[in-house]
């Protein structure tokens, strides 16, 4: 295992195909990582939030990230998501990667219990990166405080970077709060920041940010690359900021499956695990019927017939 | 398999004790769940909240049940705790009891996503229960959304019990709302209805409800059972309030297994897994001076020396 560049660029938070049974179909996800690093996404990450991670077992995501690189992804294209509520099954899932050759990973802290405090959060972190014990491994912290219910602050990074310089790679920063990032920049100099929403993109970049961890990659790669150039164009941010707009009067990851499915006249995307529903054919024709309103050019007739089978 | 009785009167969410490696101290935890029911306990359930379960991974959850069934610990005296966050975990910790003996399992929603419909908590329980396939389950719903995030409704329960009768046998209202608490009593009546919040049961039992599961009987069982009488005295209601108002001034695993230390002499009880904390020495001193001020006859002195080595 060569030294792992630090994480720069367009990287997707793949979502997760399943198959009939509702287990992960290990054949679409390997053609979708395929599909999006022949569009020019620079990496995927597999079981982020977007690809509903906490819904699969320990076991089924080492499956995956293994079925990823039989499928001839490079590691150095990976970033394996190995948070979880029970640091043994944080640890045993980091080491896996780092031995499937992964040595990148992007760790929820842990969601179940709320309040936590800095010197918590800190010491989670801290005695995961021991119990992992590997000096190869690269951590990117996951700050998404909207579901996981746990913020990991500026100084915490700060302080975990002091602490494990090198292991401590990253900050992917899902909050929407740019003051939120713009500290993360300014106390973590050497970190790769990576802002989760893509509005931010622009000013990220100009502040020093290394790139984003997003979904909107599954479905617009294009679009949100446009926003990592150096003179990104209004358009473009406005154009994101519409997509969203529409996107979030739904729950997102079943509207970004909707989306995919279209896209792909393959109804198989459509489903997400319990607990996320599935859209359903009406809320499916009216957000299709917004995007297009906005110009989002998705195949949405014949997906939208095919998907309905 | 006989058939299970409903659940009532007082049950214990136990407390997990760790070895100094951090891991599951199966000895102790056997130990435990004995010297409860000794004290009178009704039964005990292991990987509660209390028990910090989702700090633990599925084999550990599946060792301790396998642990206190080997320690004589009858089935009956066992309510097993099988939520997680991916389906796949819940239904193999679920089909794991049911294997085991224990039909009873007392099922968390799954709490990464926040914002969940009540259609997506009905289809998940439904979804949950027709995987594991097996009429002898009994699903006790775990409502306690202060850490979770997901509510279980009244109108979710009634829905889940009328489209699973028999095998949705109770719902423990950890949520500390008595008016839900009364809904649920309301809508639910062949369920057992248990609270997870001390001083709501002579409340409860009044209005006919089962009983409690409650972290407090690891600790002062005799308070709580003297609750669960059909006549408490006015004192017991106010002893447990005033109890509950110097605990909850500490995140309250910590403090009861600081409690636990000086009650029983033996420091390993003190630590939780991360991300929990232990007290500091600081604060198990002002915790057991407010105790004992409030004539709570912890063991503290002995105990805190003991406990500081």
């Amino acid at each position: 295992m060569t030294e792992p560049v630090p994480i720069r660029g367009l990287w997707c938070a793949m979502l997760t195909p399943l198959g009939a049974d509702g287990d992960l179909d290990h054949a679409r996800l390997a053609a979708h990582a395929r599909g999006l690093l022949a569009q020019g996404v620079d990496g995927v990450v597999p079981f982020g939030t977007t690809g509903e991670g906490p819904s699969f077992s320990v076991a089924e995501r080492c499956a995956g990230l293994e079925t990823l690189l039989r499928a001839g992804i490079a590691p150095d294209r990976l970033l394996a998501a190995t948070g979880a509520t029970a640091i043994t099954d944080a640890v045993a899932l980091t080491r896996h990667a780092l031995q499937s050759g992964c040595p990148r990973c992007l760790i929820l802290p842990p969601f179940f219990w709320k309040g936590l405090s800095d010197e918590a959060v800190f010491r989670y972190y801290a005695n995961l990166i021991e119990a992992v014990g590997d000096a190869r491994l690269r951590v990117y912290l996951y700050h998404i405080p909207q579901p996981s219910g746990v913020a990991i602050r500026p100084r915490v990074v700060a302080r975990l970077s002091a602490a494990y310089p090198g292991i401590i790679a990253g900050v992917k920063d899902s909050g929407g709060d740019f003051e939120h990032t713009a500290e993360l920049l300014r106390q973590g100099a050497r970190l790769s920041i990576l802002a989760g929403h893509e509005p931010h993109l622009p000013r990220l970049m100009r502040a020093g940010g290394a790139g984003t961890i997003c979904g909107i990659a599954n479905l617009f790669p294009d679009l949100a690359a446009a926003l990592l150039k150096p003179d990104p164009e209004p358009d473009d941010e406005a154009r994101i900021r519409s997509f969203l707009d529409i996107v979030l009067r739904y729950p997102f990851v079943p509207a970004f499956k909707a989306i995919r499915a279209a896209q792909t006249g393959d109804p198989a995307w459509l489903v997400p695990r319990p607990p996320l529903r599935p859209l359903s054919p009406a809320e499916r024709e009216s957000l299709f019927a917004a995007l297009q309103g906005a110009g989002f050019g998705i195949a949405a007739e014949t997906g939208r017939r095919r998907a309905e089978v």
